[in-house]
């Protein structure tokens, strides 16, 4: 086992990519915002502009896909060919769910972390003054797909399957939504 | 209760500081990234360059937290007067904590947090080769002080436990290896 | 008359400003994107995603006021306490307004123009599809307030007597939803 | 007509371009700042450093094409090949006119557009001193070429007439400056 | 002697200033580009447009004082009140000068390094065609003002005699200019 | 001979590239910071952190690189698949070298200046208490290869027999090393 960012003599470096091929390369990353009963009740609660502040976190999480390189030192800069983050209110907080999409030779889960992270943070700003106490949890890579790997799944976990409920009620939730419009 | 971030129709805003206070103001955070047992040997082992991974998430950190304000959209620009960043590794992976200090007329906590998750990303960029799946976690404020509401504990959960025991032990590390020096 | 950003020799510098007093400054922008009727007809209609096209731009244009000083040469970067973006659709297009507010050496009046031209280009980057021609245009500053000079108010024209009377529909339009509420 | 930026629930998001091809692009941009007859005169008086207020501009407005995608919240990040920013002074103050080109998979006029506003900003920020009352107008882009939908003009308007006879009139000056060399 | 950037168990932190005085603080810094002397007639004859090619390093040298806290990992983010950059074409190449102002906790001497260093990149990449073996030489502090520590001179050096002298030619030429005007 | 990146009217652009070839691309750049004999000690004395204030400076170095663009008005943004900071503590200071590498349409070497010139200005910052007096010094590029051009060596001048001899030193402290581990 090596860590390819760092040379022979332990130095941090950006690994050499450019040998790699140009192919299409998704990643989808989730996490979770934990927030008081209080809080999520003024989310869903229609007397609170609850749909702002999920835009903010939303705008926010896929202007952070954009600001990886920036952020994280040894990530190579590549185009973005697209990127969408979901949030959903759940009992317990807010999911996240945040998937990116590029044509270049190196693998874009940094991009789908990042988005995760940046909307948890940006979500956390706009309710801080309600739930001092919100925390971030459960941020991590669930699929990628492409390169020279393939795709790669992540082994189910706790956290998932609370994600793939709360995913399934959202389903079932923009049914009823798609009913009324 | 209502969201300050929020006018009264609704669309978000960077609420108006001006009329408060400049005092100094402090936040603390801390988060904690789970790895592979492989990956905890490898930066512990003294063949892997562990050092210098966790000095590229410090920096990261570091960094991030001068960021804050270009990744959260509502958040206010303020001058950062103090920043620090510490890593300790464990058994399950790796603890971070950042503390952050400013004079101004807002709260420094988005500062705090934004540094712990950059300095998280920067360090699952560093392992993703050895572990897919690390998993950023329980990233939350500790600690404020200053401003109007003054100092403000968070109170005690199951990861704080966690860490002040991890912070114990490192103690207790740190103090061996003074002995070494 | 004199460039105040222009030295002796003809060579752009950023002026001293630090021996202006730190006062509480404001400034209100105002600009319209021109959209075709077609266009407009989409941001009105509940068919289409409405909400979220403005959300975009309001959202962009804050956190373009807090770019200013790097997109624009010779800008003081100055800490921003407050920043406020409404935009109105009207049957023309989208009228846009900026208020930003320091207390700081230099006037703010380049970020609520900022903040303008920022929200503007959100704008149209997300309805370019549906209309390739829009147009932003009357982008100016209509109030400063605060620093040596005081108040300052634009003479009135054309396209602010326009954006008053979008201004007291759009307030007409607020009152009746306040009622639905 | 959909919105190609929002997916069906209404949330913005950066769309998939990853399937598009790669070609050449372009895309010209235009805008006007209006000014005071004492500013216009100030910048056409050789005792007034025009040139470098001009110059400030033109290259303000370049580097703003490079962040275009930073400010513009679901624009992609592409390679920028390529360039350019005319400015003319009028009677009545700056004609800006924009072009870019990149080699990739979606169209670049968001860049043109950035980079005019950017440039205009840039020009009120370095005489505002002089005009308070400067106003930037008929920012639009006037031609695109390459992709799927090869070249696009504008329908001809009042805005361009008026930037067609400055430009005639600036290629007279030009050639009248050539013989003087 | 101690590096104050350093905690005690070696790790980088961004010191904590809050408690020092806000103070008026300057800084100038000194660096030259070495050029061919084809370079050099380049830039002196009228037939090369030598005026903008050092109005392209002047303003980067400006912008570039406003990014050194997004550079300097462990630089705090200062307000700049001031900054002005001066280039003179030598035979041997061009001198730059940056002097920088604030009104802060901490001093300024490294954004005005950045600042002859970013002019002195931007020059590179305008010349680099015609002369590739362009370099950048002799940046350094000159004097710094203010603070606790108040005014300190660097010790003369063969560097600095040199761009005396070239100021002093320099001066004379400006006086020159002076009265053809 | 001509600035191709000034057009005919001797106004500033970035020059069109697109339809120039991708090729890797190769730039190697070094420079050199001159310390304090003090200074120096310090960082060789295991009772000062050096590890990290040179980590700082390499780490700066490699993210300096991805800014390239941002920095240098005319510069194209373009991906960078590798970068590579070494440096060496010699008696007089610290040597950096930079590596920079692409597969795009348009050369590298600024990247790789800027990351030297990035890395010194954060070395500086490190040791800026110890000695105020530190100068950036030979910061040219030595190597490019790939493009049109193909590779071009600089001309061996003193500074880069200086560096030489500095690397052999290393090279054989490295071997010393390698046989401790």
């Amino acid at each position: 086992m090596k860590f390819s960012h760092l040379d022979s003599s332990g130095a941090a470096r950006m690994v050499d990519v450019s040998a790699k091929d140009v192919t299409v390369r998704t990643a989808t990353a989730r996490g979770f915002v934990r927030l008081s009963a209080e809080c999520v009740t003024a989310l869903r609660d229609n007397a609170v502009p609850k749909g702002d502040a999920l835009a903010v976190a939303r705008i926010a999480g896929i202007m952070g896909a954009k600001k990886t390189s920036d952020l994280v030192p040894m990530c190579h800069p590549i185009p973005i060919h697209g990127v969408k983050v979901d949030l959903e209110v759940t009992d317990e907080g807010v999911a996240i769910e945040a998937f990116a999409k590029t044509a270049d030779r190196t693998g874009i889960e940094m991009e789908a972390l990042t988005s995760v992270t940046v909307a948890a943070l940006a979500l956390i700003d706009m309710v801080k003054a309600v739930d001092p106490a919100a925390v971030i949890t459960d941020v991590r890579v669930v699929e990628k797909t492409g390169g020279k790997t393939g795709t790669w799944n992540r082994p189910a976990d706790e956290a998932d399957e609370e994600a793939d409920e709360a995913e399934e009620a959202e389903e079932a939730d923009e049914a009823d939504e798609d009913k009324d419009t």
